[in-house]
């Protein structure tokens, strides 16, 4: 009889409205957690929290469909996805003191909305792309954590003095650096150690031209990147390189050649 | 009759002067809708009345020159370029009350430079262009609004007690994130509430990191899909791919095989 | 006579020597602009002077060498960098009254400097790839004008009576559009119009991605131009194309036919 | 006995614990320099005292194997990189007055943190690839420079008595239209000449638009640089060019044509 519920399950899995289904949940749920930031009044609260706990059971028993609709149930857990999806789930089902962790509580039912990744097939394609291209950039952002540490060693020791808010320690000059290099007030800063640094531009238009050559690096990395993958791609489509093609022209070129000297001989 | 009215105001359309005075007309219309944002005398404002009426007349005529000139009366609806026209010519010509519905009088009068557009083609093929790259992007758009959403609840759970008019609920904090991703003092956003939240700078940055990655991703995205165009064309051209060139040789080296093979039967 | 000094001439123009010391009186005269902008003592200020006349004296000495030297006068003019070069040594040479057109004998004296890039082929190279640059960009540019335009009306219409700083007419209006293109601030004009109109972060959000959008297809036409062009550069470098493989592929056939075809008729 | 030596030290150099061990002391270094910036009790700096001595010594004899272990002394100054390691271990051996030259002393212990890209064979690839890129940008530099310096000079002409902090000298209005380009508080500027000269946006759209255009360009060329790079790559695998190709079908319909030919010869 299990066997029938699985393959009862597994059908349902499939289904399409069964899918509509999960996201337009998953959408009402994204809804309340937006409804929940507006000032409420008394009923409202107490509707949204019977829709909560429907919510949760909702997902629960989805994903309880999803775990019994798997043949092979190792292989459920093996899906990273699979992993987020009942982690949330589980996780929101654990009873919260309101006034205690509610924060906690409503961060969990915030990760709710990212299940949306999950469901929709192309969303999840475009999150597993930018992960792979995550490590091709590892060695990049190294470098771009050596050029902050370094410069805010520097700016720590010389401008510490000057303004403690912004260079009190190394931590709050990485802070202060990543705020030069998006261009936010950054002349203020560079202005006020000026002051006592009259030379002092040159630390900043050194370090926003190494990050802005750092960065374009990264990002012509991606680009060839993709641009290999596609290579890659069409090569995989069947299309032969011209290596290939050079080959097959060689071979043909030996076939004519044997012709040619294999004729005398044929001949009486 | 109507046969020679249609065949003439179909000549007219397609006449080269006809073309160069419709966009003279529109320039004079764009000019008049900039004239009225200044402080005018009362002569001039009498004028500027008398030259809208003018370019109302105009446009109506011109719109029905294209209609009966067109031979096929359900094609010319089948144009968006037509229907939008049509669509700005008719609304201004209903009548509205000057203190009443001024300011969407004067609107619809606004979107007569539209019409600059749908006049001249190179603007209309580089519109078509962008529109046709839209659905491209519409999946990137989608996992932005999702983090948006996702930073935006967040942001208003913790922050809407430091400050309310920033972020005071879920449609202030994402009008909020937007300024932050556009770099625009972000900074004194974050130093606000990091007084009470120490590791706020960690929603910033992640939120900055994320922005910034979904939008590479959407240009890369666009240069990609343009040169996968610029290859298709190419191909339509007439050039062949490389697999194409492989089955010819290979075809030639059947050839060749047959003509090597087919020779001693041909001995006798 | 003339003939001799005419070729002496224009062997001096193309020696390497002549060439580095018109670069370093170009770079000298650059300097002297930058040092007329610190207070002087009155000495430096009398150096200047005779710095100046020599300056001017030289560079019309060098402009008449290179015309001489031109074999055909006329080819001389067809130049758009001779014409520069001219223009700017011969306006420099009308006497100005030091207290009334100061300004713009000034002017002239820092184009100057421009000559560096008729001087250097390199430079000139680029600067001419730039122009190349500019028709194909010409729609894009009509387009953003137009979406410019348009918001810069609704603006003034709509935004005049909050703001007539920002939003006075039409022409402030595109100003104001341009700095909020840059993202300078902009969330403050946002937050003015947004006390009176609720949804006028809708204009500000439309013109921004109407905008960044243009200016994206804008880069990207340029990057897929310059990819043509090397395209194109490559091909004529006697890179034939696929097509051509093709075709002389598709004439071996033949000739491989012909000879399947012709044996039977040479066997006896 | 020389020999010996050399050999174990040469052993070592490539020995992968031993290269660990030196990335872990160049970490612990990179967090002595971050630990100093923040205020420590005695005992503390006490430790970080040892700890910089440890290091010191730690990385000349790290610099001594290396150096010993190299078989041929002359081939070690030969890489930029060893002379680098060499500089910073030898300069932060000298005994400096705490005193006095305190801060030029901690800013050579910062520069042990770069030792990390001499010892990781990725980063190093990447500082050469971004140094090698440099020569390619220097003409696009050049010109850059020649607009910063003419819109420097016509500034500084113009507006020095409008704002002295701003425009005072060549430099400083150097510095301001850096400011410029990165679009910080630009608008504040440009209202403030605005309110002398009206026309003065035509300054500030025009070098915004020129600057702008040629870091496009500079990016462009980055970007096509790195891709005849990769094509060049690809060739050097072995790939031949459509032209080879082209050549081998040629000499093939050659041979056919021989073949074609010779055979009456051959038959009797």
């Amino acid at each position: 009889m299990i066997k029938t519920i699985q393959t009862a399950f597994l059908k349902l899995r499939s289904n399409k409205i069964f899918e509509l289904v999960v996201v337009a949940v998953i959408i009402i749920s994204a809804l309340e957690i937006g409804a929940k930031t507006y000032d409420l009044s008394d009923a409202a609260i107490f509707i949204l929290e019977y829709l909560d706990v429907f919510i949760t059971i909702f997902f629960l028993c989805e994903i309880l469909v999803r775990f019994i609709g798997e043949e092979e149930k190792k292989n459920f857990f093996k899906s990273g996805w699979n992993i987020f999806d009942t982690l949330v789930v589980v996780i929101s089902l654990i009873p919260v003191d309101e006034s205690e962790m509610a924060l906690l509580a409503r961060l969990i039912r915030i990760f709710r909305v990212l299940r949306m990744i999950s469901i929709i097939p192309e969303l999840r394609i475009l999150i597993n792309s930018l992960l792979k291209a995550l490590p091709r950039l590892g060695y990049v952002v190294l470098l771009m954590f050596i050029i902050f540490y370094i410069y805010a060693a520097v700016g720590s020791y010389w401008f510490s003095d000057i303004n403690q808010v912004l260079w009190g320690d190394i931590a709050i000059s990485m802070l202060t650096l990543f705020r030069v290099m998006t261009f936010e007030d950054w002349t203020d800063i560079q202005y006020e150690t000026m002051e006592v640094y009259r030379f002092s531009w040159i630390f900043y238009m050194t370090f926003i031209f190494f990050t802005a050559f750092a960065f374009l690096n990264m990002v012509i990395g991606i680009v060839v990147g993709v641009m290999d993958e596609e290579h890659t791609k069409e090569r995989n489509e069947g299309q032969p390189s011209m290596l290939d093609l050079q080959k097959q022209i060689e071979l043909l070129s030996q076939q004519v050649e044997q012709l040619t000297k294999g004729k005398p001989d044929k001949m009486p």
